[in-house]
């Protein structure tokens, strides 16, 4: 495992720690000021810089702090010289949600002056109501049928 | 521009016309064989592998041709010199589905034998349903104080 490979695991396991502590300076610390975060809830064009996605996170953390978890059960990374991505699967919930439905975290990251930052995250839950899936799939197949 | 951007932006400009023409073997040109993609649907792991991947597109090869749009609206890559990172917003609907909402797409690139092969896809639109949204944070909020 390569050295910029275990930086960017490490940054990546304390800034989810510092998210479920609610550590704001914790989430920010290796965060760059032109962060594109394409978050769970709106807006439709993501959140884009820090200050944006700053604000963000006091609402979560609130919800944080009412029982919800933000574990990280798997994480694969990516890097290269100076550019790099990873992603991983977190159970995000409190105890009355589903255990089985997994929060997926993806990163874009760069080197700046010798330092990982993230640029970019996306983060999603599964869509069970997708409208490109099961019953509205089925609803097109059968339409296109001669 | 440098070439790897270029290349990276063309690679995924013509996915996405695979995608909305149901071309599967454009949709998988350029992909690799250990491909992980967090789908807008379940699985909640994720899909993993080339033939896992390529059997979550008929389905939606068929909502497509039953008049479905997928438009890249923006698009931005990060490119080191063997591995990158891009993410896009769509639009990614039918005629009588909301014109403003986004699909959001994040790339994982890396080069092999000198080619650009996606790893890793990660697809989701905005969650106006998110547990830690609105009114669960209100929520939660409230009950944290004293």
């Amino acid at each position: 495992m390569s050295t910029d490979t275990e930086q960017i695991r490490t940054l990546i396991e304390r800034w989810a720690e510092a998210v479920h502590r609610g550590d704001m300076a914790g989430v920010l610390a290796d965060h760059a000021e032109d962060i594109v975060m394409f978050d769970v809830p709106p807006p439709q064009e993501g959140v884009h810089g820090i200050d944006a996605y700053r604000e963000t996170w006091p609402g979560f953390f609130a919800w944080q702090a009412s029982g919800a978890s933000f574990d990280i059960l798997s994480l694969d990374v990516v890097a290269g010289d100076d550019v790099a991505f990873a992603y991983a699967l977190l159970r995000c919930g409190t105890a009355d949600q589903d255990p089985d439905v997994r929060l997926r975290i993806t990163f874009g990251l760069r080197k700046e002056d010798g330092r990982w930052v993230v640029a970019h995250e996306h983060h999603s839950f599964p869509d069970r109501s997708d409208p490109a899936d099961a019953d509205a799939v089925r609803e097109a197949a059968t339409d296109l049928r001669p």
